[in-house]
């Protein structure tokens, strides 16, 4: 296994002392894994929380801080956070407004994340929950009930995290959330497996001329395998499975994120959004906003995913709101 | 060879088309392939051009921008930009108070930006040369007579570019780009070879257990292999090469940068940090200032580098500056 870690046991727990060592800004305690902004919650302010399995840095954990997440619950390796954890983070950001919790469609996360929201309201803290479920390559697949939530989450948690800042309620924050997820969808395409930490051997096998085309963010199998293709006809795929479920056309705006899996290089995320914007521009398409990097990642996969977001103007003003976090920053 | 790509042939005009239509804050002229800010150049700054092989994204393109960068040169993959190219940049980027040129110490880069130089010289602008070799590792490897430049460009980029957007004169800017350089020491690991587009191999074997320690950005040897170790005994050899350089002590301030090399996740590169500042923090070295991410990537090589500027009051004022480019960006 070619990482820099210590002991696989330690992983995480080395993970968080140097993102705490980094950013003395975030509040990082790494006996409970939870991540928030340091000074503690804003009162009045709806609180977001979110969290998963690590290994899709810098997701959760890099969207902390103003605008965005109020706080970060990692999981081990593609492992939920416990309800405990949420329950944690739930109440250490609760500024007596409630607590919108965004979480991607996957069973162990929807499963914590719905026992803590129960015991958080037990504590009579009211939380309201946003489902992300925008990856349109499988339904029902090893890890889901339903489709996975992959990079809409970015987007819902930007433009949900804009809606709290701006003193948005809880019902409101949560249902500008949900119509974020409803107007995204997502596609992946990986060119090697990825090795998580414990099991040290990569998840799977891939020849050396073939795709995993539709992939999910654990490396889960998509629509099958396929020769390798040039980059072009890949995006072609990508954007056929997409724009077949939502179709977009004239007038339409969308934001688009080209994100890359973790182990693909910044320039080959920038090729494959030229034919992105190429595409969608010749139906007319008006690509309003856009990101091209590392955001929603699977370790050290070679891959890219697309999510398009047919975007309202309240989202695109909600997107162009400030934000101060460590892997998401723009406006005064 | 897994990349996505269309040829190889059109892989930087590929690039440079996406780039183009991600930001269009910048000016990407994607045939005499130079990247500026939108709007030209600023009556009576001293300008900033940079630039060299490609594929070390997000250098230089992703530092272009106000408090940075006025212009990057791509060459294709690990080729120097060439000269008449380079001339193009510096007479697009001045504004009658000089162009600094940034050139990392590798032998293309450092004849074809003297070339650009006395060309520009010709034309009446005066152009001031930083050469940039922090890397400690070796001296005259494959491609450079001296040590390489890798790292701390981004350092001298940074910190030369408030220079400039503060009303520095040529010599200034230049002169503190000098001193940054001379600050900086840097030490790289790969634990996989980086391929290139044109050749379509990995650049070297690495057997599965082993690592090579002092690695260059094109994949150049370092100082041997060795058994692949713990995350904190690889820091130790990269901290000792560094330190044994240039020591560093009680009441020393450093800029940290720990960065990728293209495919090593972001999670592993803040684990590698938490190493980093437990050993300087133990040797009394106070961290002022750092970056944990991809800013000097070698493709798709699985790897890392460490950069320790020992950083004045000066320096860190001119970091602390407002900077808004593709990767890097503060302030208001």
């Amino acid at each position: 296994m070619k990482k820099f870690l210590n002991t696989p046991d330690t992983y995480l727990r080395d993970v968080l002392t140097g993102l705490a060592a980094a950013h003395p800004e975030l509040a990082v305690d790494a006996d409970q894994k939870i991540i928030t902004v340091a000074g503690g919650p804003q009162r009045g302010k709806v609180g977001l929380v979110s969290g998963g399995g690590s290994g899709h840095e810098p997701l959760h954990g890099g969207f902390v801080g103003a605008g965005m997440l109020d706080a970060a619950c990692p999981g081990e390796v593609f492992t939920s956070p416990v309800p405990d954890q949420i329950l944690a983070a739930t109440k250490a950001v609760d500024g007596g407004a409630g607590v919108v919790h965004i979480v991607k469609n996957y069973t162990g996360d929807v499963m914590n994340f719905q026992m803590a929201a129960e015991l958080a309201g037990d504590e009579g803290i009211a939380v309201a929950t946003v489902l992300v479920d925008d990856d349109v390559a499988v339904k029902d697949s090893t890890w889901t009930a339903g489709r996975r939530g992959t990079g809409a989450t970015v987007f819902v948690e930007k433009i949900a995290g804009a809606a709290a800042a701006a003193g948005g309620s809880l019902d409101d924050v949560a249902e500008i959330g949900r119509r974020v997820n409803a107007a995204s969808r997502s596609f992946a395409v990986a060119l090697t497996a990825c090795t998580t930490p414990a099991a040290g051997t990569p998840g799977f096998d891939l020849p050396a001329d073939e795709m995993e085309v539709g992939v999910g963010i654990h490396g889960e199998p998509g629509r099958g395998r396929e020769k390798l293709k040039p980059a072009g006809e890949i995006v072609a795929i990508a954007l056929d499975a997409i724009l077949s479920d939502q179709p977009l056309g004239t007038g339409d705006d969308v934001i688009v994120m080209v994100n890359g899996l973790g182990a693909t290089p910044l320039s080959e995320l920038y090729l494959l959004f030229g034919e992105v914007a190429a595409t969608l521009s010749g139906n007319g398409v008006g690509i309003a906003r856009s990101l091209v990097g590392n955001y929603v990642t699977s370790l050290d996969m070679a891959g890219a995913s697309i999510t398009v977001c047919h975007a309202d103007e309240e989202m695109l003003r909600l997107w162009d709101a400030p934000v101060r976090t460590v892997a998401l920053r723009w406006g005064s």
